[in-house]
């Protein structure tokens, strides 16, 4: 649960993600003059323009090693994302790296040259570990902190961090003092709506609208964004209402997230990754575990528009089916209900075959067990997703928003996930609104804090670290570091 | 889920559960009308209108047995629910029963006289079946038909039985047959209003607030109840939006409802009953397996309000907890993270044990199990009333309703379920909204479909029965029984 506290902030503010911005508080509208972009002419100009952040995004595009190389696996659970993105046009070192630490997974944004290359220009890369393996993360960095120091030939302690999500605080002194660096710290709902904007106006061929007829409509780039509600599924749900740059008001949430069902199916069907439950859910079927209209009404319940096969109940089915199997373990007589004869026998799932009473020698008639792990899987999923997506649309009737961005390592790039949620979206709205998603969903975050960085002499920065507790001294060690650039 | 498609009756409509209404469409407006009823003396004069239902409700009240006898068990998992409501003025025969079958259970209404009572009159008895032991609440409707007939004399035949819920749809047949009378199929959602309405107007120290400093606020009996929210939360969850007597549109629901709950918990915990499952989430601790703000953060996120308390994410830790158990069972090396340490034992919980790797060398050190069914219960319970609470908070903005009425066989009277769902709705609405219960909350639609009886000669019932299918001589049958009254 989430409380409504507005998080309104000035709009003529300075802002850092904001390339083409200039402190003039005259200049025209955000939306308008990022129209513009489209011209990369006006791109070039922009890209120098004082106070901009100094990353050349001119052609940014994302490499695509999907088809080649599958998702790397690295040691201790580190996931190498092969979508990295493509920066042809900067050549200035970027000496920082930004991580994003939530309750399940640390994702890490850096850039890098690319030495083995004739072409110019770099790459930043994505990558995540899991939260409670952040000892790996932070080794991880440290070698990133060598390998850029003989790159760059910077000295020592200019490589800076920039840490958001909970862990940025939890994990502050254990970064900082690993590294020997300095530790930025920014606001997680800021860096989240910073990093979206980016991916949405800046990268080609990021945001798509999923359905099963079309899997992957990409949407033009564009800049004219605002207001929309982003939806950031991790281990919990939140609901940012974004009305215009830094101007966002965390509407509300859910603890219903990607925690609950990751920690729940691991319980109930043993898996031990995450794409080894996604793979379940793909194979497995809710009805044998939902209670549809159809279990209670034996029809559909047209008066109201519901159709037999809407799931009237999210695992309905089990508890009658466990008395049923332990009915029989008790008499073996027959049962007392015939309608679901076939799911009378006592489950066999890996990991609940002790939550169930032994096989009774009336049930052995019947062969086929109720339901298995993968029945469990796809169940869950289709509920957790289903309720996100419902509380979503109420969210954006309730905020007046027709666009809603759906972000966060939950979804993974998971057909069914982005089907499901589009589905519900599009279910509730009566079709009048539309989900979208990102191929960088799990790094809007990291993304935002990596762009959040500038040089010292920056007029109106000091603001932004409000409440974050910046050091002075930290500061001007940072600013040192940003003169090398 | 579910559609939205309007469900909106004609206000003139004579209806059946307002027992002062008159056919003449230039009547008052009910709630005017009915606030009237606080006069005994008007009651007395309504009582006999023609058109009324022909049940007495003068002075009718809850006969409050909690105290001295616990709810009593009958056989085949029947439950006789104690707070019968007695109807003291009450003498003309009715000689029919109701009956709502839902998903899970199945509720039984029926009135009886006291035949070892000196006082006049006689009672509503509440009683419910598991679903899926039909055949027990079809066996105790015939014994109930035999004592109707000896007490009543009247001819076989003469018992009318009410049906609503999908089981009247699925079940038809098969009650006919086995008791060889009627059976009038009603509407689900208009019996639920119909129920709801006359508890509401009609029943004193029924409809109640709950709050932990003061448990059980009842209500005064008022009239002016319309436009409000029903959220009637059994299997699934069904959000009823009401703006007068049969004026109202099924708005919403959700899947995640009392079904889940207890088919989640059945297979986690090993409970074998509902009652079971409440008593463990009473002695359970969520933050065992939830994963709060001050899990993620190290302190809360004050600048977006939210405590450390605040779950974050429903069942979050679970998955790192296993992940650890694992990796402790793998290599007995040291946790990589220091901070679940209290956490990092393979849990023993009753059904899960060989969900988790079994106990390594390493984690004997650890005595304690990191989560028990108990801390699941509670979780499990909290993570779905709360859902429920919020999506109803959404509904009722949506549909600009103030009042919110909590009804369905998952509340049953628990102190914690309707702590959180009262606690849900004071926290989205930042106070402005309240969360209504009431004590016969389970027999919403019983009570409905009970009261929708009506004598033969009445002008527009046959409207109601639209898309009913009862049949002509169905039709006949009844009115037969009914001029017996």
């Amino acid at each position: 649960m989430s409380a409504e506290m507005p998080q309104t902030i000035q709009k003529n503010e300075v802002r850092a993600e904001d390339h083409d911005a200039s402190p003039d508080p005259s200049s025209p509208a955000p939306s308008k003059h990022l129209r513009m972009r489209t011209n990369t002419a006006e791109i070039d100009s922009t890209i120098t323009h004082p106070g901009s952040v100094k990353i050349n995004v001119k052609g940014a595009f994302i490499v695509d090693q999907d088809a080649e190389s599958p998702k790397a696996k690295g040691a201790n659970g580190a996931s190498y994302d092969t979508k990295d993105i493509r920066l042809p046009n900067h050549t200035a070192v970027v000496s920082h790296i930004a991580v994003d630490i939530g309750g399940s997974l640390a994702k890490l944004v850096y850039f890098s040259r690319e030495p083995h290359s004739r072409e110019p220009g770099g790459r930043l890369n994505f990558m995540n570990f899991e939260t409670d393996r952040i000892d790996d993360c932070v080794e991880f960095m440290k070698e990133l902190k060598i390998k850029q120091q003989k790159l760059n030939g910077s000295r020592p302690g200019a490589l800076c961090v920039m840490a958001t999500g909970g862990g940025g605080y939890k994990f502050y002194d254990k970064i900082r003092e690993a590294l020997g660096v300095d530790v930025l710290r920014e606001d997680e709902m800021e860096c989240l709506i910073i990093g979206l904007d980016f991916f949405i106006t800046e990268i080609p061929r990021e945001v798509f609208t999923y359905s099963e007829e079309e899997p992957m409509q990409f949407t033009e780039v564009h800049a004219d964004i605002y207001p929309y509600l982003l939806v950031n599924i991790g281990s919990g749900v939140s609901m940012i209402k974004v009305s215009g740059p830094r101007e966002y008001q965390r509407v509300g949430g859910t603890s219903l997230g990607g925690g609950t069902l990751w920690g729940l199916l691991s319980l109930l069907t043993g898996s031990r990754t995450f794409d080894e439950m996604l793979g379940m859910a793909e194979k497995g079927d809710n009805s044998k575990v939902d209670m549809l209209v159809g279990d209670i009404y034996g029809t559909d319940y047209g008066k109201i528009g519901l159709k037999s096969s809407t799931i009237a109940s999210s695992f309905g089915k089990v508890f009658k089916m466990k008395r049923e199997a332990e009915r029989e373990a008790e008499d073996s007589g027959g049962l007392m209900n015939g309608d679901e004869e076939s799911e009378s026998s006592s489950p066999i799932i890996d990991g609940l075959a002790d939550a169930l009473p032994p096989k009774s020698p009336g049930s052995e008639i019947k062969k086929e067990p109720p339901f298995s792990a993968s029945d469990i899987s796809r169940s869950l999923l289709y509920a957790i997703s289903n309720n996100i997506g419902q509380i979503a649309y109420l969210q954006s009737e309730k905020h007046s928003l027709s666009t809603i961005y759906f972000g966060g390592s939950f979804i993974r790039g998971h057909r069914q996930t982005m089907n499901t949620l589009s589905y519900a979206i599009k279910f509730w709205s009566n079709g009048e609104k539309k989900a979208y998603f990102l191929r960088h969903e799990g790094y809007l975050g990291a993304v935002g804090a990596f762009l959040k960085r500038q040089p010292r002499n920056w007029g109106r920065r000091g603001s932004f670290e409000e409440g974050v507790g910046l050091g002075t001294e930290a500061r001007a060690e940072f600013s040192a570091a940003a003169r090398e650039e």
